[in-house]
């Protein structure tokens, strides 16, 4: 199964060249979801994404504008493009008045429903669940009410060996029975326990988007043994002061907590616009966790 | 004095890869305006205009997006870069409301003035005045209260000519009498009628911009003999019903105006997202109105 984050925008609250503000889309086989929409998200969509009507579900993480200021404009264009799809879209409160007050000085009836759902952001809480995944809010540590979230894959159902299929012709009608644990029983009434008849699924991958926040273990316990930690990484450690006054963190910060939570890999990322090269940020993260990678715009991850 | 045109944005409410929404920037001497904020102005701005931050004066024509959603993160960034210098905005006034939801939520308080101006786009007046320009609205016709701004240099002093300041040997103290329209009168108690000794100060230049409108003939007198008029053309003449519906302009409305009005030349712009190319538009416009261009954006037009 597909399960893919593009970077859309790897800049902090000021937009550099080739560094938009945040936003990222991920994709989990058929399910194409965005969390965040800094201003300019819709052309980054236009630049990196095909087809990005298909984004049915958007995450936001907090109401600082580079979090949300693309928002109203997509929203806006996907009803220009003629959407009739629902769309999702989960905040805190504000944000909806926000959308819905322009929306009503453009004269603008969106042509598709667009769905709010609430949430509180110091609550972890499972928010939204489909068939292949599970999505989750992370309490961050910043200025204003602010939640990361962690998208898991939901495990899939036990594999039948190819030969056992073979050797036992097993009928179709057996399939659901056996994927979700059952015993094969064959026509001479002779039973195979389901562990030698099938393969465990593969373990679910996770990706645990953690944006904006001060140093903050609390999150850890959260996002234990994630596939890829996206944390934040405003500042280098010797702009530390800075980090912990305006609660955000270095790349030490952004390390620590990958290794603490013992995550397997960790993209770095909403860079504060003083570093036009991220070397400097990543070798430092490195010190402390070497699976450490820089986010830049347009790059592709595969989890 | 420098009078030029910088367009940050060309395209309508659909942003295309190298076409921004509406945002024009217009430089009257020492003067830096915006017309226009759409969503990325302040990337473009980045782009193409050095020290973006001397824009002393924002103008927002109407509340479709993508007119002012740009406007939210440039007022942001400016207080980021620490700004101190006023900042002046004239708009209708549910746009002041928007602006301060927004920053309330985010928490920011803004560390330089800004300073709000309603403008009623039904009453075409003078808004906005210094030493070297008057700005007036235009008001248009569209499906939201909207007007266009013109910009007209003052009338300068009168010249006093070269030779006549060599051969009378006129004292500077006369100068500003003279400049003002007034004789000399030498040593010996001869007197030098004004237009003997000055030539007339080059005509005042106009810069009319005309976005969003249906094709409004009320506006003619507005800008007559303007020099350069920048008339929104989102559709070609074969879509007219369009245009008429969306009380949008097509190319040959743009070019019956400017010609009707007088104006020196036209600048179209503000093209549907339909058109990859502008040439069939400008094709179509100088049929009837010769001296017209296409609006691309990072293009400078002096006037």
């Amino acid at each position: 199964m597909a399960f893919t984050i593009t970077i859309l925008g790897s800049g902090a609250a000021i937009p550099i060249l080739n560094r938009y503000p945040t936003a990222q889309v991920v994709q989990v086989n058929n399910l194409m979801i965005l969390l965040d929409c800094g201003e300019g998200t819709q052309m980054q969509l236009r630049k990196f994404i095909p087809k990005p009507l298909r984004i049915s579900h958007i995450f936001i993480s907090h109401l600082h504008g580079d979090h949300f200021y693309g928002l109203i404009g997509l929203v806006n264009t996907f009803h220009l493009l003629g959407r009739t799809k629902e769309l999702h879209l989960y905040g805190i409160a504000p944000l909806k008045f926000i959308l819905d007050y322009q929306l009503e000085q453009s004269g603008t009836t969106l042509a598709y429903p667009l769905i709010f759902h609430e949430i509180d952001p110091e609550i972890p809480q499972v928010i939204m669940e489909d068939k292949n995944v599970t999505i989750s809010t992370i309490p961050m540590n910043h200025r204003v009410p602010t939640c990361g979230f962690l998208i898991v894959e939901k495990l899939q159902k036990r594999r039948i060996k190819k030969e056992m299929l073979e050797q036992l012709h097993i009928p179709h009608t057996e399939f659901d029975h056996i994927k979700n644990g059952g015993s094969y029983i064959d026509p001479e009434g002779r039973e195979y326990p389901n562990n030698l008849i099938t393969d465990d699924p593969p373990a679910p991958r996770s990706y645990a988007y953690c944006t904006d926040t001060a140093y903050h273990e609390p999150i850890i316990p959260l996002i234990t043994g994630c596939h890829l930690l996206y944390h934040e990484t405003t500042f280098a450690q010797e702009k530390l002061e800075d980090a912990r006054a305006k609660f955000h963190s270095t790349a030490m910060d952004a390390a620590l907590i990958a290794k603490k939570a013992g995550a397997k890999r960790l993209m770095i990322g909403h860079y504060s616009a003083r570093y036009k090269d991220t070397a400097a940020l990543v070798n430092e993260a490195r010190t402390i966790f070497p699976e450490t990678f820089a986010a830049e715009d347009g790059m592709i991850v595969q989890i």
